[in-house]
């Protein structure tokens, strides 16, 4: 069998069988970095022989490479951050998250591009589905790297919308689990009330696999003949907002999920979200002040005008806003469970339209924000399209600690 | 006024309002070191000089002097986590938490002694009350040196009782805060779920203004005339296993505070609660299999013998137990919220008994592993000896987010 036919969870299953040689699964991939990562830019650091000099350990992930986001701690492997303040530090030992994937079998190919300290301003990465526009941030290097199918798993970050907004741009999955499910440890911080260790892989299914080898929970698909979700079409300004065409493709995913046999009704959600929409902002810039105190105060040269500017706004927010932002959170997840006593998982745009044009801003995350301050699950279907090619990505959202219904209902749609 | 008559927040507020000059504050707490830090090791690095070079930014803290545990990331010192994998490692920057202390106007003075990676190997450290007696741990040299005088405040981290132990053991004010309030970013994880950080001073006022002066939330003590708390006395098998001066102390304190005007009534914690106790251990040991696994994989031979067996020994839990054992926590989450319809707050030992003999074990954290896995503030109440002098601590425990309520009712106690 060519591997080149298979990726993701059915190219591990492969291997894992003895159908496809591990070193032509890598071969699959090396030579899909040879032929575009120049043109791409998904990798910051990338050692192909060094990652691949100590056999891999035995495991579901079957030797397969992985691309880990530049915030992450590595061994052996230098972690920049996307700030020249951390040009060539390299730091001691591996983030649990890297151990966790090390021991399923996965093999760190290398660091992934990240904005800023996974803030706003944007990396050189080109999305591989048109070369003029974003890959979306700030997990940019690790959405690009899927979806031009260098490596089929890479980890990133989420603390407004920084997995599930590239993972749209790119047209790959892309997993927000629940806040705290996978260790943050060994990340640089932007907000420990916000940060989120996020998954890519090319599919939903994909991802959950991902998911269970590297947790050992019970996250992998299984869609029983019958299962059908029901699904809440969220209804808020912002998915007003969105483009036409997302707005199409919102549509279109809507009726075929009903033809299919799922309950489909829609769901406005009210004040409290809008609230709880905007005070995300306000919890990742006074937290994102202290988490980057050390750098905003002794290497302001060396920060972005952008971030310089951001950090110098952040100064300035009063305590009681803050507190006031986080309580807006906490409501929107009581009202949020009232709305999961009648559905199952809701549905709605992953980010306003497809990737912008231009390199010049890694996209809105308006749609991430208020599940990224909750905490619940979200999941980037991919598999839609824009007139130009371009990925329309859809999210599923579950609740708190279901993040297996939120990645069945993703294979769900994407098979819809 | 002679500056060694006041402490904590005391001594800050004089400096505010210039009634004491920072240099004799400094004199103060330098001559404290001079005389005890060879005998009590408190410091794993100090370097008075270089902590003072630079004037301390204006705030709260008044420039007085911080000991923080050698596990947080400091700029400038090493931070070398109670190991010789980590000898003389030192990391860019600030963990936000020290960040947020000299914001504050806290001065640096130097790393505090931990247990290896904040586990149960003891550190050198003697207990100031009594040479011959552990500090406890993990957070021994932040205990001993606010118990010797040496700083007026330290930040520790707790995992399973690391620093209610040793607030107790050493006889100062210890705070863990809500699961969450302060950020551990930067700070060498155990376990993702466990990890928190938390303060000591010498009394519940003073880490009370501590806490404030780092957070900006309104935590400092103010007990209005006639607040009086209604105080359930946990009655579990941990707390009837306490040593008879530990139980003649929580009569004492119960009585006391009865008389005062508090509400004091018995509160029986179930089944749920014991099996959250011992569900306690199996989160921590299994998370921290996979915090330490690159040091437990890639220099075994520098771990002490007592971590590189308990880590073996965490390879072999299974997934479902530790599921199980989150679990059970969320399920004494639930419990204790129904436990708080009828009391304010409740109140038990800090520890089985006074520090024990010897520097062997760090004691036992029996009374304080239930409440690290439901993520609830407690607080350390000194003030009580044993026939020996060694002192005996009870604590405060207050709902999740009600930590202000949790530093009030411990004022309370310690002034009964």
């Amino acid at each position: 069998m060519a591997p080149d036919q298979l990726t993701g969870y059915r190219l591990a299953q492969a291997i894992a069988e003895g159908a496809v040689a591990q070193r032509d699964a890598r071969a699959q991939f090396t030579g899909a970095i040879a032929a575009r990562e120049s043109a791409v830019g998904a990798f910051v650091h990338l050692d192909i022989d060094a990652a691949y000099q100590a056999a891999p350990t035995p495991g579901p992930l079957a030797g397969l490479p992985v691309g880990i986001k530049d915030i992450i701690e590595t061994a052996g492997m230098p972690t920049q951050c996307g700030s020249a303040i951390y040009a060539g530090r390299v730091t001691m030992g591996d983030a649990p998250i890297v151990s966790m994937i090390r021991r399923a079998g996965g093999v760190i190919l290398g660091k992934t591009t990240t904005t800023e300290f996974a803030h706003a301003t944007p990396t050189a990465t080109r999305n591989p589905h048109d070369l003029g526009h974003t890959p979306g941030g700030s997990s940019a290097g690790s959405a690009a790297a899927v979806a031009a199918s260098f490596v089929p798993f890479a980890v990133g970050t989420q603390t407004g919308g920084s997995v599930i907004r590239p993972a749209a741009f790119c047209g790959v999955a892309g997993f927000k689990p629940s806040f705290d499910l996978l260790p943050t440890a060994g990340v640089k911080a932007l907000s420990w009330s916000l940060d989120t260790v996020g998954l890519f892989a090319p599919t939903a299914r994909d991802v959950a696999f991902f998911a269970q080898a590297i947790t050992g929970r019970e996250l992998a698909v299984a869609l029983p003949d019958g299962w059908h979700p029901r699904i809440g079409v969220v209804d808020m300004q912002a998915v007003r907002d969105a483009s036409p065409a997302m707005c199409g493709a919102l549509a279109q995913a809507s009726e075929a999920a009903a033809r299919r046999g799922a309950v489909v009704v829609p769901v406005a959600l009210g004040e409290a979200f809008e609230v709880a929409q905007a005070a995300q902002v306000t919890v990742q810039e006074y937290e994102g002040a202290r988490c980057l105190a050390w750098e905003y105060e002794t290497h302001p040269d060396l920060l972005s005008p952008q971030l310089y500017a951001a950090m110098t706004a952040a100064q300035d927010i009063p305590t009681p806003l803050y507190l006031a932002a986080l309580d807006a959170g906490r409501r929107a997840r009581v009202e949020l469970a009232r709305v999961f006593e009648t559905v199952d998982v809701l549905l709605l745009p992953s980010a306003p339209g497809a990737a912008p044009d231009g390199l010049g801003s890694t996209g809105s995350a308006i749609l991430n924000r208020l599940w990224s301050l909750i905490g619940v699950p979200s999941v980037n279907v991919p598999g839609r399209f824009d007139a130009k090619g371009l990925p329309l990505g859809l999210q599923i959202i579950a609740p708190f600690g279901a993040d297996a219904l939120a990645l069945r209902a993703a294979a769900y749609l994407e098979e819809c």
